[in-house]
């Protein structure tokens, strides 16, 4: 069966994040005071072929600790749908 | 009242995702076949102070057309709830 997954990658929140900085001043600079806190990180979306939802979950988790995600870094978040 | 708004901004899915095809690549080379159909693109994460839900996803869809997202290349879709 083919799962759908979405997975959130972001920079940890004891990071700093500049290229949110940089997005906070820019919407400031274009008359738009009231954001604040921009955060960006990636968001990824694949299809993953997998017996189970169970299984899919396994192999997702794999794929962010091994390649998708900077455990230093960053965090991820992510949700399995069915296709 | 402050709003917390999660954006996804993904590349057209006419268009080729060369960041997406490089991973699927690198998953299979690193003995995870089974994923394909990678795509890549910016999740952001902020904050806006409005007076309603209403106004805080006028002011975030400003925000995605004329900063966040390139109409010509990539999407966009977002969630907002009170913070």
């Amino acid at each position: 069966m083919k799962f759908i997954a979405e997975i959130d990658v972001m920079p940890l929140k004891a990071l700093l994040d500049p290229q949110g900085r940089a997005v906070t001043t820019v919407l400031k600079n274009m008359g738009m005071p009231e954001f604040e806190n921009v955060r960006i990180g990636k968001h990824v979306t694949l299809e993953v072929e997998s017996d189970s939802e169970e299984n899919a979950k396994v192999k997702v988790e794999e794929a962010c600790k091994k390649l998708l995600a900077n455990p230093i870094m960053e965090s991820f978040h992510y949700s399995i749908k069915g296709n």
